[in-house]
């Protein structure tokens, strides 16, 4: 399956939290940076998410913001 | 300032392409992944976004995507 | 390749409007519902979209909003 | 009440799902897909949501990713 | 028309600015405070956007990042 | 830090209210009218945020939709 989203961060997971309805998975990509993931509970299930496992973090460009110092 | 946003990912600006209203932005954070970001040629302008400036790609975490092979 | 955005409808490209950074695509779902989504040329481009071509419009269970009359 | 939004899809509660502070409500849109969103708690008291009752889906086109096989 | 989303921000359009697919509108809320929002041309004409009209810029609340200084 | 969202709220937070994984931040913009977020638990430590402070809501313009009567 191929994607719109211009963003496709390939990492690993190294944590999952689950909530009562929301889950936030953190993913580390390459280059040690951790980008984190708020989803459903159910996602997680679906898609057997477990610490260490590869995963990719998908963001659609016009969900990224630039911040400058 | 601080943002709530989890995800804060540190680059450089490679490349500023302007619409007739909206942006696309790519930065290139530390390992070498690129990412797109849309946003209105007024913020362009606004933060002076130049090709090797430095530049933070910021994500709510609720932006974010997983997914898996 | 499995997601974690609840929602990937699937139907076929009726429309694909490219502005100068932007384009809009529509996507007829099984029932004659329509679709409609906001990406970029690059995108299209990558997808090799043009209309009759079968795809899914892919949505996060956040960016759902409901209404009620 | 007339949106911006280009998605607003009629359909009928199929779940209702309250966590802490966050719900997820299912909608079953005419042709037998569902569309999950995720929202707040306060707002399914708002609205009153409960299984059987007509709802929209309404979904900004700029959050809808197109994906391809 | 009741909506899940909990900001409603009532306003009066000061701006218009069409791109070739994508417009921005700028809503001075009553504060004097103005709100941008970026949708399509398709929309603008769907609600009749003009400088001067009543309108409301709708934020679904998983949108809206907190900062402090 | 300057951001290329073009909404930047000033306000004063009048509620925080935590779930398991997920929080309800409301933030008194200057005329009175409130806006709600929704951001992790993690981002209300990190920003510590508490009634009475000061704080801004930051939305990106492709978030915002617009409603008219």
């Amino acid at each position: 399956m191929k994607l719109s989203a211009r963003n496709v961060l390939k990492g690993k997971v190294v944590s999952v939290e689950k909530g009562t309805t929301t889950a936030h998975v953190k993913i580390e990509i390459a280059n040690g940076q951790t980008v984190t993931s708020s989803i459903t509970n159910e996602s997680v299930d679906a898609l057997g998410l477990t610490v260490g496992a590869e995963a990719y973090a998908v963001i659609k460009s016009s969900d990224v913001i630039i911040a400058v110092d």
